[in-house]
């Protein structure tokens, strides 16, 4: 298997002012066609740095692709330390100074005297054409290895590897873009060291294939990847896989690859042509935006009350005032008092209603921050849940919108009760 | 200045299943004591490549820090790289082997036998003790070089530093805890570019001063560095230069380092005793959620109305059925009567609607993808602002609900008017 540095320059780089997402990029590219990135370096705008990295990676990879560093100021030097480290000259390439000349002109404006320097390039390199920037990258071919060179804006970079970068690999080594094959299964309501327990069993027999958790805000996320030269066999293989987890898991299951909690909550509502309204408190929103983040909510979601106070509570949803004073705003009572005042109000086919503390402050012995309930008004019966959260405000509110999405959910499976 | 690399070890750094936050928070506290971070390498738990990291590292570098690897796992093996290219034996360090047996024996947990690797050192070497979780660290000093070992896990990793790690740097190298001195400006409404016209006139003068610009989502965040001996210079320096861009920019500038939108409009509503409620179409309660981000909103949040569909509008609003069909519900009228019927509803001091097209689809000739209308509404008067926002249905959402915030806090700081 061919190893690969990748390299991210750029200052901004170094002290998180700017998050490097190209390096994560290109390495899971790279992996798509066998090829695997061992080690990833991040340098700054320095012309020493530069060299040394790139003179350290060729001694152990077989390619470096590097991105930034390809613009027209002092701090662009990317194109210059890899000139250094390889002994090589630069000389103007006419064809390209031309592009960048016309690129100018498009925009009616004069090319600036620094931008030449991006028309320069060693004899032995290929250029690359960028297509929606100004700064050309650079491919070549040196003792045995591969040196690339991208722009940074993570468009460009993206544009460039796609149509010039991963087709000369793969002609290079004579790789298959099908190399791997990849599938992930998204849970909520289980922790993360409940599947991990349950992973050895999974993964017994299944050579080639490897599993990686992601855990964030009650949700974990199996990602399953399945490397092979054939890929009928990955395919076979993730498949396995997947169903293995979906016998031992498939309770917590809410979807796979592109799904969200509020997509799969649209789909269910689409195809049953349903329609929901939602009463919210310490959410303060949160379940409402998620719902509405996706496409077409109109076409079910009638809308929301946001009832923080109490007057709201009462004023809007009808909540009983005796509710409030007798079992208080967060209480079973006045979650299903919420969610059936909203599907009322609304008309809808489904209400929901959430109220809770979410801190830091307003807790108590009896009721303490975290505690939230969530109830779910449908056409039969209302269904209410009480759960205990743990966390910042932040994490409380996330938890209990995605759990109240996830009770939506499971109320539109059930289906036949509402 | 002493130069360092820091080094981030995990396979799954390496594919993006995680997103490496150590090295981003130890180059910013390197920088706070005068030490430069030049090269940030992300590196596979594979014992080869780490070797090589830390060998080459050890040819340019004063510092080498890194977190991850010091586990009970097969996959944990910083340390062990670390003794091979130091050519450093390990022996079990008693303290350490009871300290670990405790961690465990406190959890009603016997420790398996795979940790007892986590208790092993060179002799050469300083324990750095863990008090957060049991894989304790390592500093050592070789041949004019400091190497430091840290977890991975970012609490272990940050508390681990602050307590172990910053003091014997700042000792040894005789460094100064405030040698660098920051403060962010953050403004809204205002384009990059054209902000990036104006630095230079800016920090004309100012040496040993760096300005770096963050664009996200409408804001643009300056970010001021002093560096220097001397830390009232530094802070002096700092003054002046916010000041020059308070100047040039005054208008657009919302707030301060921790600021954000919504806390700054919570510290205003507070500090006149005004209530705000909100009626939201486009944005679906997003601006809902920020304003309840901060914690005690309740004091001045009496709830929203998230209008989605026409009836909602209508029927808890009051949104005149003839401004609807006459105008459409994406209008100056319909945003106008939104804030009034809220304000109304909820007899609050300012009520705020927003209507708008977010997006992919629902757009036309005259009403497009992203025109959005935001009303204010106060005591004596209702104002209302047309935008078109240019992006994504997220972007959009995003940024029609900071300039709702924004307007908020404009119409807050009139005070008079309302």
């Amino acid at each position: 298997m061919k190893k690969a540095l990748v390299v991210s320059t750029g200052t901004e780089l170094l002290l998180g002012t700017t998050v490097d997402t190209n390096s994560i990029y290109l390495s899971e590219r790279l992996e798509d066609i066998g090829i695997k990135t061992v080690v990833k370096s991040i340098v700054g705008d320095q012309r020493e740095s530069l060299q040394r990295t790139f003179r350290q990676g060729l001694e152990w990879a077989d390619i470096i692709i590097s991105s930034g560093g390809l613009g027209p100021t002092r701090d662009d030097l990317t194109k210059e330390a890899v000139c250094d480290v390889l002994r090589l000259d630069m000389e103007i390439r006419k064809e390209e100074l031309v592009n960048l000349k016309d690129f100018f002109a498009v925009r009616s404006r004069e090319m600036p005297e620094c931008n030449v320097k991006q028309a320069m390039f060693p004899r032995e390199a290929e250029v690359l054409h960028n297509s929606v920037g100004t700064a050309p990258g650079m491919y070549i071919e040196f003792d045995g290895k591969i040196v690339v060179l991208l722009p940074g804006p993570p468009w460009e970079m993206k544009s460039m590897y796609v149509s010039e970068v991963e087709p000369r690999l793969i002609k290079k080594y004579n790789l298959s873009k099908n190399h791997v094959v990849r599938k992930t299964i998204k849970l909520i309501g289980i922790g993360e060291s409940q599947i991990e327990q349950l992973l050895p069993s999974i993964t017994d027999d299944t050579d080639g294939c490897s599993l990686a958790l992601l855990a964030e805000a009650g949700e974990v996320h199996i990602k399953i990847t399945s490397e092979g030269t054939n890929t009928g066999d990955s395919q076979q293989m993730v498949k396995i896989i997947a169903r293995r987890i979906e016998e031992k898991l498939g309770n917590y299951i809410y979807g796979y690859d592109n799904d969200s909690l509020s997509s799969v909550v649209a789909g269910l509502l689409q195809e049953q042509q349903k329609t929901v309204s939602l009463a919210e408190s310490c959410t303060g929103g949160l379940l409402s935006k998620l719902l509405t983040d996706v496409a077409g909510s109109s076409g079910y979601f009638w809308g929301s009350v946001i009832s923080y106070s109490n007057e709201a509570k009462r004023k809007v949803l009808g909540v009983k005032g005796k509710t409030l004073s007798l079992y208080g705003a967060v209480s079973e009572e006045t979650a299903i008092e919420m969610a059936e005042g909203i599907m009322k109000l609304a008309a809808t086919d489904l209400g929901i209603g959430i109220t809770g503390i979410a801190g830091p402050g307003g807790g108590s012995e009896t009721k303490p921050v975290g505690l939230v309930y969530i109830g779910v008004a449908g056409k039969q019966h209302t269904g209410v849940q009480c759960f205990k959260f743990i966390g910042s405000r932040t994490t409380i509110r996330t938890l209990a919108a995605k759990f109240a999405l996830d009770l939506l959910r499971k109320e539109l499976l059930r289906g036949d009760t509402i």
